[in-house]
Protein backbone atom coordinates (compact mmCIF):
# COMPACT_ATOMS: atom_id res chain seq x y z
CA UNK A 1 0.00 0.00 0.00
CA UNK A 2 2.70 2.75 0.89
CA UNK A 3 4.66 1.75 -2.73
CA UNK A 4 1.31 1.75 -4.09
CA UNK A 5 1.14 5.61 -2.45
CA UNK A 6 4.74 6.97 -3.60
CA UNK A 7 3.72 5.75 -7.05
CA UNK A 8 0.64 7.44 -7.60
CA UNK A 9 2.18 10.64 -6.03
CA UNK A 10 4.83 10.01 -8.41
CA UNK A 11 2.30 9.85 -11.42
CA UNK A 12 0.00 13.16 -9.81
CA UNK A 13 2.76 14.96 -10.21
CA UNK A 14 4.05 13.80 -13.33
CA UNK A 15 0.42 14.52 -14.82
CA UNK A 16 0.40 17.97 -12.94
CA UNK A 17 3.10 18.91 -14.55
CA UNK A 18 2.26 18.45 -17.67
CA UNK A 19 1.70 21.47 -20.40
CA UNK A 20 -1.88 21.49 -20.97
CA UNK A 21 -4.69 23.80 -20.24
CA UNK A 22 -6.69 20.79 -18.35
CA UNK A 23 -8.21 22.14 -14.57
CA UNK A 24 -5.71 20.71 -12.15
CA UNK A 25 -8.78 18.84 -9.82
CA UNK A 26 -9.45 16.85 -13.78
CA UNK A 27 -5.57 15.89 -13.50
CA UNK A 28 -6.18 14.83 -10.22
CA UNK A 29 -9.01 12.75 -10.54
CA UNK A 30 -8.01 11.34 -13.99
CA UNK A 31 -4.85 10.32 -12.45
CA UNK A 32 -6.12 8.09 -9.83
CA UNK A 33 -8.62 6.85 -12.42
CA UNK A 34 -5.96 5.48 -14.16
CA UNK A 35 -4.22 4.33 -10.89
CA UNK A 36 -7.86 1.90 -10.42
CA UNK A 37 -7.26 1.33 -14.16
CA UNK A 38 -3.85 0.15 -13.72
CA UNK A 39 -4.20 -1.97 -10.93
CA UNK A 40 -2.14 0.18 -8.92
CA UNK A 41 -5.09 0.98 -7.06
CA UNK A 42 -7.34 -1.93 -6.04
CA UNK A 43 -11.08 -1.73 -4.54
CA UNK A 44 -11.03 -1.02 -0.93
CA UNK A 45 -7.85 0.48 -1.00
CA UNK A 46 -7.52 3.92 1.49
CA UNK A 47 -6.07 6.79 -0.14
CA UNK A 48 -3.29 9.20 1.44
CA UNK A 49 -5.23 12.22 3.99
CA UNK A 50 -6.21 15.61 1.91
CA UNK A 51 -3.64 16.91 3.60
CA UNK A 52 -1.09 14.66 2.17
CA UNK A 53 -2.04 14.88 -1.19
CA UNK A 54 -1.88 18.31 -1.31
CA UNK A 55 1.74 18.43 0.32
CA UNK A 56 3.20 15.94 -1.61
CA UNK A 57 1.81 17.52 -5.18
CA UNK A 58 2.19 21.08 -4.05
CA UNK A 59 -1.77 21.21 -5.08
CA UNK A 60 -4.21 23.37 -2.99
CA UNK A 61 -6.51 21.43 -0.28
CA UNK A 62 -9.19 22.70 -1.72
CA UNK A 63 -8.20 21.70 -5.16
CA UNK A 64 -7.49 18.33 -3.98
CA UNK A 65 -11.02 17.98 -2.35
CA UNK A 66 -12.79 19.01 -5.87
CA UNK A 67 -10.99 16.13 -6.99
CA UNK A 68 -12.15 13.83 -4.68
CA UNK A 69 -16.09 14.92 -4.80
CA UNK A 70 -15.76 14.32 -8.65
CA UNK A 71 -14.16 11.18 -8.46
CA UNK A 72 -17.00 10.58 -5.70
CA UNK A 73 -19.93 11.63 -7.95
CA UNK A 74 -18.25 9.08 -10.83
CA UNK A 75 -18.05 6.53 -8.26
CA UNK A 76 -15.06 5.61 -8.26
CA UNK A 77 -14.61 6.37 -4.36
CA UNK A 78 -16.22 6.28 -1.41
CA UNK A 79 -16.21 9.24 1.29
CA UNK A 80 -17.03 8.34 5.01
CA UNK A 81 -16.71 11.42 7.51
CA UNK A 82 -13.76 10.80 8.91
CA UNK A 83 -12.62 7.95 7.44
CA UNK A 84 -10.95 8.81 4.54
CA UNK A 85 -11.13 7.85 0.64
CA UNK A 86 -11.60 4.55 0.06
CA UNK A 87 -11.33 3.57 -3.79
CA UNK A 88 -14.66 1.34 -4.94
CA UNK A 89 -13.85 -0.58 -7.63
CA UNK A 90 -17.13 -3.34 -6.76
CA UNK A 91 -20.43 -3.40 -9.34
CA UNK A 92 -23.44 -2.90 -7.85
CA UNK A 93 -26.01 -4.91 -9.13
CA UNK A 94 -29.80 -3.85 -8.66
CA UNK A 95 -32.27 -3.34 -11.39
CA UNK A 96 -30.88 -5.09 -14.66
CA UNK A 97 -30.57 -2.12 -16.69
CA UNK A 98 -27.66 -2.61 -19.20
CA UNK A 99 -26.85 0.81 -18.86
CA UNK A 100 -26.66 0.84 -15.07
CA UNK A 101 -23.51 -1.91 -16.11
CA UNK A 102 -22.02 0.26 -18.60
CA UNK A 103 -21.68 2.98 -16.68
CA UNK A 104 -20.29 1.52 -14.02
CA UNK A 105 -17.32 0.37 -16.08
CA UNK A 106 -16.95 3.08 -17.72
CA UNK A 107 -16.70 5.02 -14.71
CA UNK A 108 -14.31 2.94 -13.43
CA UNK A 109 -12.01 3.60 -16.58
CA UNK A 110 -12.76 -0.21 -18.08
CA UNK A 111 -14.32 -1.67 -21.03
CA UNK A 112 -17.38 -3.04 -20.67
CA UNK A 113 -19.04 -5.56 -23.18
CA UNK A 114 -21.79 -7.98 -23.67
CA UNK A 115 -21.83 -11.22 -25.55
CA UNK A 116 -25.13 -12.53 -26.76
CA UNK A 117 -24.63 -16.09 -26.00
CA UNK A 118 -28.10 -17.01 -27.28
CA UNK A 119 -31.85 -15.14 -28.20
CA UNK A 120 -33.96 -18.31 -29.21
CA UNK A 121 -37.64 -19.69 -28.28
CA UNK A 122 -37.34 -22.49 -25.61
CA UNK A 123 -40.31 -24.62 -24.24
CA UNK A 124 -40.97 -22.67 -21.05
CA UNK A 125 -39.00 -24.85 -18.20
CA UNK A 126 -41.46 -25.59 -15.13
CA UNK A 127 -39.63 -23.84 -12.77
CA UNK A 128 -39.78 -20.53 -14.72
CA UNK A 129 -43.46 -20.56 -15.91
CA UNK A 130 -44.57 -20.67 -12.59
CA UNK A 131 -42.23 -17.25 -12.23
CA UNK A 132 -44.17 -16.13 -15.21
CA UNK A 133 -47.18 -17.38 -14.79
CA UNK A 134 -47.64 -18.82 -18.05
CA UNK A 135 -48.34 -22.45 -18.91
CA UNK A 136 -45.70 -24.60 -18.66
CA UNK A 137 -44.04 -26.03 -22.19
CA UNK A 138 -45.16 -22.70 -23.65
CA UNK A 139 -42.89 -20.45 -25.75
CA UNK A 140 -40.54 -18.38 -24.77
CA UNK A 141 -37.59 -16.64 -25.24
CA UNK A 142 -34.61 -17.46 -23.37
CA UNK A 143 -32.03 -14.69 -23.82
CA UNK A 144 -28.70 -15.49 -22.27
CA UNK A 145 -25.65 -13.29 -22.19
CA UNK A 146 -22.06 -12.84 -20.74
CA UNK A 147 -20.96 -9.37 -19.29
CA UNK A 148 -17.16 -8.24 -19.78
CA UNK A 149 -15.00 -5.49 -18.02
CA UNK A 150 -12.06 -5.32 -20.43
CA UNK A 151 -10.73 -8.72 -21.22
CA UNK A 152 -13.13 -10.55 -18.41
CA UNK A 153 -16.27 -12.42 -18.26
CA UNK A 154 -17.73 -11.18 -15.11
CA UNK A 155 -21.60 -12.72 -15.08
CA UNK A 156 -23.31 -14.50 -16.91
CA UNK A 157 -27.60 -13.72 -17.13
CA UNK A 158 -30.43 -15.98 -18.50
CA UNK A 159 -33.60 -14.07 -18.98
CA UNK A 160 -36.94 -15.62 -19.94
CA UNK A 161 -39.58 -13.29 -21.60
CA UNK A 162 -42.91 -14.25 -22.90
CA UNK A 163 -42.83 -14.75 -26.51
CA UNK A 164 -45.52 -12.83 -26.99
CA UNK A 165 -43.16 -9.71 -25.77
CA UNK A 166 -40.41 -10.01 -28.52
CA UNK A 167 -41.63 -9.64 -31.84
CA UNK A 168 -37.80 -9.02 -33.15
CA UNK A 169 -35.41 -10.21 -31.03
CA UNK A 170 -32.62 -8.80 -33.44
CA UNK A 171 -33.29 -5.59 -32.08
CA UNK A 172 -32.10 -6.56 -28.94
CA UNK A 173 -28.97 -4.94 -28.46
CA UNK A 174 -26.88 -4.42 -25.20
CA UNK A 175 -30.15 -3.68 -22.95
CA UNK A 176 -33.45 -5.64 -22.82
CA UNK A 177 -35.07 -3.04 -21.39
CA UNK A 178 -34.50 -0.67 -23.95
CA UNK A 179 -36.41 -3.13 -26.18
CA UNK A 180 -39.49 -3.09 -23.62
CA UNK A 181 -39.34 0.33 -23.59
CA UNK A 182 -39.77 0.44 -27.42
CA UNK A 183 -42.66 -1.75 -27.15
CA UNK A 184 -44.07 0.01 -24.69
CA UNK A 185 -43.63 -2.37 -22.12
CA UNK A 186 -42.33 -0.31 -18.78
CA UNK A 187 -40.75 -2.74 -16.40
CA UNK A 188 -41.25 -1.19 -12.56
CA UNK A 189 -41.23 -3.10 -10.20
CA UNK A 190 -38.71 -6.69 -9.24
CA UNK A 191 -38.73 -9.49 -6.84
CA UNK A 192 -35.37 -10.42 -6.27
CA UNK A 193 -33.93 -13.78 -3.80
CA UNK A 194 -29.94 -13.48 -3.80
CA UNK A 195 -27.98 -16.78 -2.41
CA UNK A 196 -24.59 -17.74 -2.94
CA UNK A 197 -22.99 -21.10 -3.99
CA UNK A 198 -19.46 -22.24 -5.49
CA UNK A 199 -19.04 -21.99 -9.28
CA UNK A 200 -19.76 -25.05 -10.80
CA UNK A 201 -18.08 -26.48 -14.36
CA UNK A 202 -20.18 -24.61 -16.27
CA UNK A 203 -19.59 -21.01 -15.04
CA UNK A 204 -15.91 -21.75 -14.56
CA UNK A 205 -15.98 -23.08 -18.27
CA UNK A 206 -16.99 -18.99 -19.06
CA UNK A 207 -15.02 -17.35 -16.06
CA UNK A 208 -11.50 -17.97 -15.53
CA UNK A 209 -11.48 -16.85 -11.67
CA UNK A 210 -9.90 -18.91 -8.57
CA UNK A 211 -11.95 -21.44 -7.46
CA UNK A 212 -12.64 -20.66 -3.86
CA UNK A 213 -14.28 -17.47 -4.68
CA UNK A 214 -18.17 -17.92 -4.22
CA UNK A 215 -20.48 -17.24 -7.13
CA UNK A 216 -23.76 -14.59 -6.23
CA UNK A 217 -27.04 -15.91 -7.94
CA UNK A 218 -29.50 -13.70 -8.16
CA UNK A 219 -33.21 -14.34 -9.36
CA UNK A 220 -35.61 -12.07 -10.28
CA UNK A 221 -38.55 -11.09 -11.46
CA UNK A 222 -39.51 -8.15 -13.43
CA UNK A 223 -43.26 -6.69 -13.18
CA UNK A 224 -44.80 -3.95 -15.94
CA UNK A 225 -47.65 -1.59 -14.76
CA UNK A 226 -50.37 -3.80 -14.91
CA UNK A 227 -47.78 -6.38 -12.18
CA UNK A 228 -47.64 -8.91 -15.14
CA UNK A 229 -44.26 -10.74 -15.23
CA UNK A 230 -42.27 -9.85 -18.47
CA UNK A 231 -39.03 -11.09 -17.24
CA UNK A 232 -37.90 -13.68 -14.95
CA UNK A 233 -34.04 -14.21 -15.14
CA UNK A 234 -30.90 -15.94 -12.97
CA UNK A 235 -27.37 -14.18 -12.96
CA UNK A 236 -24.65 -15.72 -11.72
CA UNK A 237 -22.03 -12.44 -10.69
CA UNK A 238 -18.02 -12.98 -9.78
CA UNK A 239 -18.89 -12.01 -5.53
CA UNK A 240 -15.92 -10.46 -5.68
CA UNK A 241 -16.85 -7.96 -8.00
CA UNK A 242 -20.99 -7.53 -7.75
CA UNK A 243 -22.70 -6.52 -4.64
CA UNK A 244 -26.22 -6.52 -4.79
CA UNK A 245 -28.21 -3.51 -3.34
CA UNK A 246 -31.77 -2.82 -3.26
CA UNK A 247 -33.97 -0.63 -0.73
CA UNK A 248 -37.85 -1.72 0.35
CA UNK B 1 -34.56 -39.86 -3.31
CA UNK B 2 -35.85 -43.42 -4.19
CA UNK B 3 -35.49 -44.57 -0.83
CA UNK B 4 -36.21 -41.60 0.93
CA UNK B 5 -39.93 -41.78 -0.94
CA UNK B 6 -40.53 -45.48 0.55
CA UNK B 7 -39.61 -44.58 4.17
CA UNK B 8 -41.86 -41.66 3.82
CA UNK B 9 -44.74 -43.94 2.85
CA UNK B 10 -43.78 -46.14 5.46
CA UNK B 11 -44.29 -43.49 7.77
CA UNK B 12 -47.78 -42.16 6.44
CA UNK B 13 -49.32 -45.54 6.31
CA UNK B 14 -48.39 -45.97 9.81
CA UNK B 15 -49.57 -42.38 10.97
CA UNK B 16 -52.59 -42.70 8.82
CA UNK B 17 -53.11 -45.70 10.85
CA UNK B 18 -52.88 -44.96 14.18
CA UNK B 19 -56.24 -44.85 16.27
CA UNK B 20 -56.83 -41.03 16.73
CA UNK B 21 -58.82 -38.24 15.64
CA UNK B 22 -56.67 -36.02 14.12
CA UNK B 23 -58.14 -35.17 10.50
CA UNK B 24 -56.47 -37.18 7.86
CA UNK B 25 -55.42 -34.38 6.00
CA UNK B 26 -53.65 -33.09 9.44
CA UNK B 27 -51.65 -36.33 9.55
CA UNK B 28 -50.39 -36.41 6.51
CA UNK B 29 -49.00 -33.01 6.27
CA UNK B 30 -47.52 -33.85 10.09
CA UNK B 31 -45.71 -36.56 8.88
CA UNK B 32 -44.20 -35.09 6.17
CA UNK B 33 -42.69 -32.26 8.52
CA UNK B 34 -41.57 -34.48 10.79
CA UNK B 35 -39.62 -36.04 7.78
CA UNK B 36 -38.40 -33.00 7.19
CA UNK B 37 -37.38 -32.39 10.92
CA UNK B 38 -35.41 -35.79 11.08
CA UNK B 39 -33.42 -34.99 7.60
CA UNK B 40 -35.60 -38.09 5.76
CA UNK B 41 -36.48 -34.79 3.46
CA UNK B 42 -34.14 -32.21 2.51
CA UNK B 43 -34.46 -28.59 0.87
CA UNK B 44 -35.26 -29.11 -3.22
CA UNK B 45 -36.39 -32.94 -2.74
CA UNK B 46 -39.37 -32.91 -4.96
CA UNK B 47 -42.20 -35.30 -3.56
CA UNK B 48 -44.02 -38.13 -5.06
CA UNK B 49 -46.85 -37.25 -6.94
CA UNK B 50 -50.32 -36.58 -5.60
CA UNK B 51 -52.14 -39.73 -7.81
CA UNK B 52 -48.56 -41.93 -6.34
CA UNK B 53 -49.30 -40.46 -2.94
CA UNK B 54 -53.12 -41.35 -3.04
CA UNK B 55 -52.53 -44.83 -4.71
CA UNK B 56 -49.82 -45.47 -1.90
CA UNK B 57 -51.64 -44.36 0.84
CA UNK B 58 -55.05 -45.42 0.45
CA UNK B 59 -55.99 -41.52 0.91
CA UNK B 60 -58.65 -40.00 -1.72
CA UNK B 61 -56.25 -37.35 -4.07
CA UNK B 62 -58.63 -34.78 -2.66
CA UNK B 63 -57.04 -35.40 0.86
CA UNK B 64 -53.83 -35.70 -0.54
CA UNK B 65 -54.45 -32.35 -1.92
CA UNK B 66 -55.51 -30.60 1.08
CA UNK B 67 -52.21 -32.01 2.77
CA UNK B 68 -50.02 -30.20 0.17
CA UNK B 69 -52.05 -27.18 0.17
CA UNK B 70 -51.67 -26.80 4.12
CA UNK B 71 -47.65 -27.53 3.87
CA UNK B 72 -47.24 -24.51 1.25
CA UNK B 73 -49.33 -22.14 3.24
CA UNK B 74 -46.75 -23.01 6.26
CA UNK B 75 -44.13 -22.41 3.84
CA UNK B 76 -42.96 -26.19 4.22
CA UNK B 77 -43.51 -26.88 0.50
CA UNK B 78 -43.29 -24.94 -2.84
CA UNK B 79 -45.83 -26.28 -5.56
CA UNK B 80 -44.65 -25.00 -8.82
CA UNK B 81 -47.74 -25.58 -11.57
CA UNK B 82 -47.31 -28.84 -13.18
CA UNK B 83 -43.51 -29.33 -11.27
CA UNK B 84 -44.55 -31.16 -8.44
CA UNK B 85 -43.91 -30.57 -4.79
CA UNK B 86 -40.61 -29.70 -3.37
CA UNK B 87 -39.51 -29.75 -0.08
CA UNK B 88 -38.70 -25.88 0.99
CA UNK B 89 -35.96 -26.05 4.05
CA UNK B 90 -34.46 -22.93 3.48
CA UNK B 91 -35.22 -19.16 5.13
CA UNK B 92 -35.80 -16.22 3.68
CA UNK B 93 -33.65 -13.19 4.92
CA UNK B 94 -35.88 -10.00 4.06
CA UNK B 95 -36.50 -7.39 7.12
CA UNK B 96 -34.56 -8.46 9.98
CA UNK B 97 -37.72 -9.19 12.61
CA UNK B 98 -36.69 -12.13 15.00
CA UNK B 99 -40.34 -12.98 14.54
CA UNK B 100 -39.78 -13.59 11.05
CA UNK B 101 -36.97 -16.08 11.72
CA UNK B 102 -38.33 -17.79 14.56
CA UNK B 103 -42.29 -18.30 12.57
CA UNK B 104 -39.92 -20.01 9.83
CA UNK B 105 -38.34 -22.20 11.73
CA UNK B 106 -41.01 -23.12 13.73
CA UNK B 107 -43.11 -23.69 10.55
CA UNK B 108 -40.22 -26.34 9.28
CA UNK B 109 -40.82 -28.11 12.52
CA UNK B 110 -37.45 -26.90 14.41
CA UNK B 111 -36.37 -25.28 17.49
CA UNK B 112 -35.41 -21.40 16.80
CA UNK B 113 -33.12 -19.81 19.61
CA UNK B 114 -31.07 -16.69 19.74
CA UNK B 115 -28.25 -15.92 21.41
CA UNK B 116 -26.92 -12.34 22.65
CA UNK B 117 -23.00 -12.29 22.79
CA UNK B 118 -23.19 -8.60 23.28
CA UNK B 119 -25.30 -5.81 24.02
CA UNK B 120 -22.81 -3.02 25.05
CA UNK B 121 -21.84 0.45 24.30
CA UNK B 122 -18.83 1.33 22.11
CA UNK B 123 -17.43 3.76 20.22
CA UNK B 124 -18.61 3.87 16.84
CA UNK B 125 -16.19 2.69 14.36
CA UNK B 126 -15.99 5.00 10.96
CA UNK B 127 -17.58 3.05 8.72
CA UNK B 128 -20.42 2.34 10.79
CA UNK B 129 -20.74 6.21 11.76
CA UNK B 130 -21.35 7.04 8.28
CA UNK B 131 -23.92 4.59 7.92
CA UNK B 132 -26.07 5.91 10.95
CA UNK B 133 -24.90 9.35 10.76
CA UNK B 134 -24.11 10.19 13.56
CA UNK B 135 -20.17 11.49 14.56
CA UNK B 136 -17.25 8.73 14.84
CA UNK B 137 -16.30 7.53 18.13
CA UNK B 138 -19.66 8.88 19.29
CA UNK B 139 -21.43 6.42 21.90
CA UNK B 140 -23.50 3.13 19.96
CA UNK B 141 -24.78 -0.16 20.90
CA UNK B 142 -23.11 -2.76 19.71
CA UNK B 143 -25.63 -5.82 19.48
CA UNK B 144 -24.41 -9.15 18.64
CA UNK B 145 -26.28 -12.28 18.51
CA UNK B 146 -26.04 -16.11 16.77
CA UNK B 147 -29.11 -17.72 15.58
CA UNK B 148 -29.91 -21.41 16.56
CA UNK B 149 -31.98 -23.66 14.30
CA UNK B 150 -32.36 -26.53 17.49
CA UNK B 151 -28.52 -27.03 18.41
CA UNK B 152 -26.95 -26.03 14.93
CA UNK B 153 -26.11 -21.87 14.66
CA UNK B 154 -26.85 -20.64 11.23
CA UNK B 155 -26.17 -16.65 11.49
CA UNK B 156 -24.35 -14.11 13.36
CA UNK B 157 -25.76 -10.88 13.48
CA UNK B 158 -24.08 -7.78 14.44
CA UNK B 159 -26.34 -4.25 14.72
CA UNK B 160 -25.60 -0.60 15.61
CA UNK B 161 -27.85 1.56 17.23
CA UNK B 162 -27.31 5.03 18.40
CA UNK B 163 -27.01 4.94 22.47
CA UNK B 164 -29.89 7.79 22.94
CA UNK B 165 -32.23 4.93 21.38
CA UNK B 166 -31.57 2.64 24.00
CA UNK B 167 -32.57 3.47 27.30
CA UNK B 168 -32.64 -0.29 28.55
CA UNK B 169 -30.90 -2.81 26.98
CA UNK B 170 -31.99 -6.04 29.64
CA UNK B 171 -35.65 -5.11 27.92
CA UNK B 172 -34.44 -6.12 24.67
CA UNK B 173 -35.77 -9.45 23.94
CA UNK B 174 -35.52 -12.27 20.72
CA UNK B 175 -36.66 -9.20 18.90
CA UNK B 176 -34.84 -5.66 18.58
CA UNK B 177 -37.78 -4.39 16.63
CA UNK B 178 -40.23 -5.28 19.25
CA UNK B 179 -38.15 -3.08 21.39
CA UNK B 180 -38.08 0.01 18.81
CA UNK B 181 -41.66 -0.67 18.99
CA UNK B 182 -42.30 -0.15 22.69
CA UNK B 183 -40.39 2.78 21.90
CA UNK B 184 -42.15 4.13 19.42
CA UNK B 185 -39.72 3.75 17.28
CA UNK B 186 -40.87 2.33 14.01
CA UNK B 187 -38.07 1.16 11.31
CA UNK B 188 -39.73 1.78 8.28
CA UNK B 189 -37.38 1.55 5.06
CA UNK B 190 -34.33 -0.38 4.53
CA UNK B 191 -31.40 -0.48 2.54
CA UNK B 192 -29.51 -3.86 1.95
CA UNK B 193 -26.10 -4.83 0.15
CA UNK B 194 -26.02 -8.09 -0.03
CA UNK B 195 -22.50 -10.27 -1.22
CA UNK B 196 -20.93 -13.17 -0.15
CA UNK B 197 -17.45 -14.33 0.60
CA UNK B 198 -15.65 -17.69 1.90
CA UNK B 199 -16.17 -18.25 5.87
CA UNK B 200 -13.41 -16.53 8.04
CA UNK B 201 -11.97 -18.58 11.24
CA UNK B 202 -14.34 -15.97 13.52
CA UNK B 203 -17.36 -17.56 11.82
CA UNK B 204 -16.07 -21.05 11.70
CA UNK B 205 -15.21 -20.79 15.56
CA UNK B 206 -18.73 -20.17 15.78
CA UNK B 207 -20.83 -22.36 12.93
CA UNK B 208 -19.28 -25.34 12.36
CA UNK B 209 -19.42 -26.03 8.67
CA UNK B 210 -18.34 -27.96 5.36
CA UNK B 211 -15.81 -24.67 4.60
CA UNK B 212 -16.49 -24.88 1.15
CA UNK B 213 -20.00 -23.50 2.03
CA UNK B 214 -19.99 -19.35 1.33
CA UNK B 215 -21.56 -16.74 3.66
CA UNK B 216 -24.09 -14.63 2.67
CA UNK B 217 -22.61 -11.11 4.03
CA UNK B 218 -26.17 -9.21 4.57
CA UNK B 219 -25.36 -4.93 5.30
CA UNK B 220 -28.45 -3.15 6.50
CA UNK B 221 -29.30 0.23 7.12
CA UNK B 222 -33.08 0.45 8.82
CA UNK B 223 -34.61 3.93 8.84
CA UNK B 224 -37.66 5.22 10.69
CA UNK B 225 -40.19 7.24 9.57
CA UNK B 226 -38.34 10.40 9.45
CA UNK B 227 -35.67 8.30 7.59
CA UNK B 228 -33.41 8.84 10.39
CA UNK B 229 -30.82 5.47 10.52
CA UNK B 230 -31.90 3.95 13.24
CA UNK B 231 -29.87 0.30 13.09
CA UNK B 232 -26.85 -0.65 11.25
CA UNK B 233 -26.53 -4.39 11.04
CA UNK B 234 -24.17 -7.09 9.38
CA UNK B 235 -25.10 -10.63 9.28
CA UNK B 236 -23.29 -13.21 8.29
CA UNK B 237 -25.50 -16.55 7.27
CA UNK B 238 -24.94 -19.80 5.94
CA UNK B 239 -25.52 -19.83 2.21
CA UNK B 240 -27.19 -23.12 2.49
CA UNK B 241 -29.52 -22.55 4.86
CA UNK B 242 -30.44 -18.57 3.29
CA UNK B 243 -31.84 -16.98 0.69
CA UNK B 244 -31.99 -13.08 0.84
CA UNK B 245 -35.69 -11.66 -0.79
CA UNK B 246 -36.59 -8.11 -1.34
CA UNK B 247 -39.36 -6.40 -3.34
CA UNK B 248 -38.59 -3.04 -4.60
Amino acid sequence: MEQAHTRLIAHLNERIAAPDNTPLYLKFAETVKNAVRSGLLEHGNILPGERDLSQLTGVSRITVRKAMQALEEEGVVTRARGYGTQINNIFEYSLKEARGFSQQVVLRGKKPNTLWVNKRVVKCPEEVASQLSVAPQSDVFLLKRIRYVDEDAVSIEESWVPAGLIHDPDAIGISLYDYFRSQNIFPQRTRSRVSARMPDSEFQEHISMDDKIPVLVIKQVALDQQHRPVEYSISYCRSDLYVFVCEE
